[in-house]
């Protein structure tokens, strides 16, 4: 297909070109769905106004021929076969340029027209069939009840991620592969339910449970100190003057630089990054008396934390932003790509976002949305202690990989959480589920900090300094004073002032009336004019 | 609505009108999209040239009107306002009668149109907070560990049945609700993964294992005394010489006839009913020598079991199968319907299917529908097979509540896997994954059989008689012989006879090309026609 210069479109017409899930999904199998899903297309094109002048057709609908058109049945790609069939459709009968339409399809759908004949559920069921028959017959079971027993759990998790990774519901995320999303979605069931198991038992037992997933935990950790000099410049130390400022350079740095830039392409806004980065240094003051590791020098709070790594780490994720929406995501098939530089970029670009919506929380346009963006920072902040309580009461070192493991797991599960809060948010009419993994990051985060709490109620009880009380009130005032002035008493005095401004207009208007024979004229004459309709009613029936 | 007359429609028009899933689901939102679901109805009836003549317009699309048409915003029933609004556009733009539209709709489509914004995925999370919150935090827990690690393994599966119920992907049914589908999915996974825990410990620690479900198992079952006496007039007993007929009629004789009912409402067709049943006597009849409760006198293997219980059973599941495929099905709303006395019917409507696919299994169409049909009977017999080597190697006594659970579990994932496979085998091109219910049952079906062999290979080992052998190996050997003659000679066959038929035909075809000029004369005349196109083509450009 030659390059063929872009119609003037409207500005508008990219929002009326975004083709819905299911008109995309109406394209699937037959004939008059294609009709369909082009008809869509146009109608919307056609409703917003922005359709070029020379438009091949001038009726309402689509020509006869596309009636009569069959996909091509010998193509040999399925992936990419449909596409450009679809594309080369919407080229030749609606004009619509295949950069146009490449941008705004939903991937999801075309994977399962194309690639769905590539689900390897029958595969993987054998593969299960011979791997257990394998195991349980061939081998020669252990006589060890302990080590049987973790091994039917393992393997029980193995199957269930056999069963979800091919049949799990897909969630809003497609690249790499919506497989892999499917996996972290069972690896978070997974995980909540060991916590609630973990929950259920007494706080030694729990302790020591963690033994079965590693023989080194279940023993208290040591005591550590922390907080000392706060001095930049110490002159005391003759040899090296800034040794606090090089004693705080350690691997946490680039951890929290790379932690916040992968918040903030979670969150995908500025204002919330910020805020929630600065009250987790609230946080981190108010609760130094309950966790010494959170007590650290003012310096290292508010210029190493706030300004240096989260502030670079938001900035990039914020760049990193500004380039994902504004990419012209490709969607050809590997199969369509001529070179072989051409080729590699296209897997690289596997492992970019298929399409990306721009979050836009808006929470001060409606009491709803105030109080859901004011629920997720709740819940964010939640899961941030949460990392820091857990390993508290559960006696796990910092440095072990479990606590790693647990970030990774959050990175993977949290930016589908966020995607599909905000898609419940944002258009309730379409998205009236909360999403699945939303759901179960929910959760995992009560569940975690319940943990929290049933473990070690003596830390989170220890009396909070009255100072700390004392911000704390003012904030939740502050904020609740703004919310009642915002979404209630602006609202009255904004209807107060219109119905003021309205009073002040009638009797302009009384005058135009009374100019055209008063009020009681009109009033008869429109009483006339329904009377003469009725009798002509009556007169028709 | 007034009645109106039906018109004209061709037999064949219940199955062009038939409403593709995507077709409706892409009437859901927006206007557009209910243009696109009424085009494709239409067209497909156009397809079809089945189109009444008084149809309404003469174009290939709808009126225009319908791009302005908008649904009634203030209709107070959420459930039933669109079928409505659907059903009048239908009928006014395209005379399809409400009666036909409404056979056909798709009421998982509509579910989700209409009642999806009273998804209880934010109640579900809220009431699970509170109880977990209750449990383990104002509850006092227990100390001891057997007790909790019990509680904390219940705790976890209804955690996951909380997910499943409100999360996770619908079935084919939806009847009486879907969320009592998905229970039943959460339900077959939580069995799953209870087998695979149990196939891979010892045998010993297995069977003292479902001691934690309940205390009274773990313990050898009691020798019993099966056969005996088989005749029917025993002379030698003068009190009541049909001791040994009145002896078989136990409450056994009801649960063959439901178990069969059932059974036949599952496979849906006559032949594979009587052939599971026959083969099953058979099994029976081969496998006495290792299951003692297999071997009952003649009479009762053929005219109490296949004629009286799994006869009647198929027989009067067969009068329902009729009656539901023939019966009028409502998806009018609860709110709609004015009288008491149709209220009520509708709520007992609630509890029939919405919608019967009449399964049609043609096992003889081709190569792949006849190995499937096998591979289902194969399953099937080794599913029931289970029942009775499961309960003896884990030492259940028949009475036992798990073993009437487990199948009051396979009688309602089993008409799910039952239609999953059917969809799979019969439309591949629109269900292109094997349904997850099907799924799992096949890999608890393979998990069961697994433990069968692992925990008492001695019992499957015991050699099978001879005439057994010889009898299976005489069955299995006219099976094949059949597929090859039926897949692979009979084509062949028949390809030849064509062959031989096409070449009696040919002169005939040489004569007249030879009357026309000879077919070097054709072929050069063609060249010249190609020769002159192409100078045509190299001029135009």
């Amino acid at each position: 297909m030659a390059a063929i210069p872009k119609p003037g479109w409207h500005p508008d017409v990219r929002d009326a070109f975004k083709l819905k899930k299911e008109t995309y999904l109406a394209m699937s199998s037959e004939k008059e769905d294609i009709h369909c899903g082009l008809n869509g297309l146009y109608s919307t094109a056609r409703r917003s106004g922005t359709v070029p002048l020379d438009w091949k057709t001038g009726s309402s609908c689509l020509p006869q021929e596309l009636f009569q058109a069959r996909p091509r049945k010998s193509c040999g790609k399925p992936r990419t076969c449909w596409e450009n069939y679809v594309s080369e459709l919407a080229w030749g009968h609606l004009e619509v340029p295949p950069e146009q339409l490449e941008e705004h399809k939903d991937e999801k759908a075309l994977i399962s027209l194309c690639s769905r004949r590539r689900a390897h559920t029958l595969s993987v069921l054998f593969i299960l069939t011979c791997a257990l028959v394998y195991v349980t017959l061939l081998e020669e079971t252990p006589q060890d009840t302990a080590y049987n027993t973790k091994r039917g759990i393992v393997a029980s998790i193995l199957v269930f991620l056999c069963f979800g990774v091919t049949q799990a519901k897909d969630g809003p995320f497609t690249r790499p592969h919506p497989a892999y999303w499917r996996f972290w979605l069972c690896v978070s069931v997974a995980y909540e339910l060991f916590l609630i198991f973990i929950l259920f038992q007494t706080v030694h037992d729990g302790r020591q449970f963690m033994k079965y997933i590693d023989p080194r935990l279940g023993v208290p950790l040591p005591e550590r100190d922390y907080g000392g000099n706060c001095l930049i410049y110490d002159p005391g130390n003759t040899t090296d003057p800034f040794h606090n400022l090089w004693d705080k350079m350690d691997g946490f740095v680039p951890a929290h630089f790379l932690g916040w830039y992968i918040k903030t392409l979670v969150i995908r806004d500025w204002w919330m990054c910020m805020i929630i980065s600065v009250m987790f240094e609230f946080l981190e003051y108010s609760l130094e008396h309950q966790l010494p590791n959170f007590s650290e020098c003012w310096w290292d709070h508010w210029i190493m934390d706030v300004l240096v790594c989260n502030g670079l780490g938001i900035y990039c994720g914020m760049k990193t932003l500004g380039w994902l929406s504004m990419k012209p995501y490709q969607w050809q098939g590997l199969w369509n790509i001529p070179t072989y530089k051409g080729k590699i970029k296209r897997i690289a670009f596997q492992f970019t976002p298929y399409s990306w919506v721009k979050f836009e929380w808006k929470p001060a346009s409606n009491l709803r949305r105030w109080l859901a963006v004011l629920g997720i920072i709740f819940m964010f902040l939640l899961a941030e202690l949460n990392t820091f309580y857990l390993k508290f009461v559960l006696w796990m070192p910092p440095e072990h990989y479990l606590v790693l493991l647990r970030l990774v797991f959050f990175v993977n599960v949290g930016g589908v959480a966020m995607r599909e809060i905000y898609d419940f948010m944002d258009d309730p009419k379409f998205h009236k589920k909360l999403g699945q993994q939303a759901w179960l990051v929910s959760t995992i985060t009560v569940t975690e900090f319940l943990i929290v709490v049933k473990y070690d109620p003596h830390t989170l009880m220890l009396p909070i300094p009255f100072s700390v009380m004392q911000c704390w009130f003012l904030g939740i005032l502050l904020i609740l004073i703004w919310t009642l002035w915002r979404f209630f008493i602006r609202d009255i005095t904004l209807r107060y002032k219109e119905t003021r401004r309205r009073q002040q207009e009638v009797p302009v208007d009384w005058d135009r009336q009374l100019g055209n024979g008063g009020p009681a004229a009109a009033a008869s004459g429109r009483s006339k004019l329904n009377g003469s309709s009725e009798t002509l009613r009556q007169r028709k029936s």
